[in-house]
């Protein structure tokens, strides 16, 4: 007996019959002799919706008055979660994050959460209660009200889940649990039982987005164990997010992920004089410009070239940036590749195991990929490839690593994969 | 420079084009020097759809959890009228019920507001703000969410006015203020400048219903001067409702209003037992049905009649009564009239001057229109006539008391008038 806290995401709360659905997998762990609480985020598409009506509005709209209007959302889904729960006739009660005490920083549209309050929930559930909780919102000291902003749900229940010490936290949505890759790309990928925050969070940093990894990062730092399991198969238990030190057995590979956000940014025949990469990658910082990957070349003339990625949305500033600075940074040539995707592997069990980099870049040497720019980190692995051979990368990779299974994986509805 | 509070129906902020409307109406009080607290109520038919949201989830949702899921709809209401106001380059802030402190008896879908803390409402009109207040909903002590059931946003204006003790609470909505009588059946009917708390109480008894009962008694107890006035035609003041003490002249009739929800149940020849009466009447309160006029009449040949009248919806009930109580109440003859229409008078000058009544009488009489009933109250006279005799009734009445203009009424919408 200890207390499980569930999270239902937009889309297993979108209807009335949905609802039904989660209330059932809520009874089905209180039968299981767990207290509950439950998060859920708004139905389906009311946060778009809201968001438009704002937008007629006013084109600025201020965003205190946009997190009055967006908390609404979730506390329409608590209401109708609990009716659901009771209708089953089960005691419930909601509570949205003002009456919980879900404290945060005095920031609008994306604040972090500092403390939540126990005292209500734990008297609720000694009363017997299952309580639902609406997420993505808190409140600050003075009672203005606030929302976490992207993956704010996920991020509610890990929080509340720490701060009750319950005993696992089980993310609701609609894919069956984490898959090795992308299952639209390979179609018979595994799908983990069990896999580590710092493998998540890598994951998440190069494009996956099963979690958001705020939502990771507070798990881990709480230590509170995570589940990714589906909302309509309520046997299956999904996938188990722990600490890497809890971790008995673990492949070298965990998961692989093609991120096509980036463009490469080429300055050829630059001379070759001190300090011109630190005036050129201190003039991107200053404009909050994220370089990703990086290389420096000396060629044969003495002179230097400089290959740097940064996010696509960035392009448009960092030429600029380039031009403003053509007196400093004197390169003959600013080539610029969008066709670009960077493919990485991620693993825990790469530290202590030499070899996987190796057998990565054989891995597309197979395939004839050609590898534009590298970088490592302790658990991962980057390539960057043409975009058009990203796909190809990742069937060879999963092919390599051992992440191909004997099962077809299921998705449902538009829930972005690994 | 005062406080002026003003509340918009849920047809004044329907959609964003109306909720820009709202804001001229706040920003014009804003200009006119007035500190201005406005109250909303949630848009168009927001609350029918979620009421439906609910009965798809379950038939029989907990009223707790209904409050919690109609709350939203006035926040949703109250950031949308900030952002508008403030695209107007005005200083705006919204609080919905929690955060003002409208605190209210503990009980769901119906409270009663006992006391709205007036600091945070006082401090944001310090710095500068127009405030947004969310209508219908309050707070227990306890941090529950409740609502204050029909004529809700009402009630909480006039409950603010008072807290505050501003100058005016405006009541903004589609008609252009208090008709002496529903305009659909008389187009030239006067509209009221002035009219008394009593006297629109006495209409809304008797079926008129621009106001409901709840707000105005309020007004009445805290001494609120109350405006009925149009969304959209900001220059007409529209009606002023005042207590009786502070109105210099009126009219000797002010409203007149037909009521068709009652049935008329005839009991003839009973025998002259003392306490039939008391037994019958007694054992409809039991039951909780409200009578409304009775007459008793002693016929030559020592039996009596009975007849009064019952809310049309309680006829049922009211028959089985009659048939479970008929050793006591030995009536030869049980009949119900359905189609009739209690016509009203009501008039604070009607106190002095005793001939009205007469002169209703006679109105009636000139068009042979049958009074079947007749009830009195201090600022009131009833007639009971038939259905179809109604309309006509109110035409010749409005002539009688002078109670046609020369203009057309302006009527907008689906609100139901005098």
């Amino acid at each position: 007996m200890g207390i499980i806290v569930q999270k239902f995401g937009g889309t297993s709360v979108a209807d009335p019959q949905k609802i039904h659905n989660a209330a059932r997998a809520v009874i089905k762990e209180r039968e299981n002799g767990n207290d509950v609480v439950v998060v859920v985020s708004a139905m389906g598409h009311t946060t778009d919706y809201l968001i438009k009506l704002a937008k007629e509005v006013t084109s600025m709209p201020d965003s205190r008055e946009m997190d009055m209007l967006l908390s609404t959302g979730e506390q329409v889904s608590i209401a109708l979660l609990t009716m659901a729960i009771q209708a089953k006739g089960y005691k419930a009660i909601s509570m949205n994050g003002q009456q919980v005490g879900i404290i945060t920083e005095n920031i609008h549209s994306k604040a972090r959460i500092v403390d939540i309050k126990t005292d209500k929930l734990k008297k609720h559930l000694d009363d017997g209660n299952i309580i639902v909780v609406a997420g993505f919102q808190g409140v600050t000291p003075e009672g203005e009200i606030t929302t976490l902003g992207r993956g704010g749900s996920d991020t509610s229940a890990v929080a509340i889940a720490a701060a009750l010490e319950a005993e696992r936290c089980d993310i609701y949505t609609d894919v069956e649990g984490v898959y090795a890759t992308d299952p639209r790309i390979v179609p018979n990928v595994q799908r983990a039982d069990v896999i580590s925050y710092e493998e998540m969070l890598e994951l998440a940093r190069v494009g996956a987005n099963v979690l958001h990894p705020r939502s990771v990062e507070t798990a881990k730092q709480f230590n509170v164990p995570l589940r990714v399991r589906s909302s309509f198969k309520l046997d299956d238990c999904g996938t188990l997010i722990i600490g890497v030190e809890n971790m008995e057995i673990y492949k070298p590979v965990a998961g692989i992920a093609a991120d096509t956000s980036q463009v490469r940014i080429l300055l050829s025949n630059l001379p070759d004089i001190p300090g011109t990469a630190a005036e050129l990658f201190g003039a991107l910082a200053k404009n909050n410009i994220s370089v990703d990957m990086i290389i420096q070349s000396l060629a044969s003339n003495g002179k230097n070239s400089i290959a740097f990625t940064v996010d696509a949305d960035d392009l448009d500033s960092t030429l600029k940036i380039l031009e403003d600075e053509k007196s400093v940074i004197k390169a003959d040539e600013i080539l610029t590749d969008k066709d670009i995707a960077k493919v990485s592997i991620v693993g825990a069990g790469m530290v202590d195991r030499p070899g996987i980099a190796a057998d990565m870049f054989r891995a597309l040497a197979e395939k004839n990929i050609n590898i534009k720019m590298i970088s490592t980190s302790e658990i991962k692995i980057s390539c960057l490839v043409d975009k058009a051979d990203s796909k190809e990368a990742i069937k060879a990779l999963c092919k390599e690593f051992d992440l191909e299974s004997q099962e077809i994986a299921v998705v449902k509805g538009d829930l972005p994969n690994l």
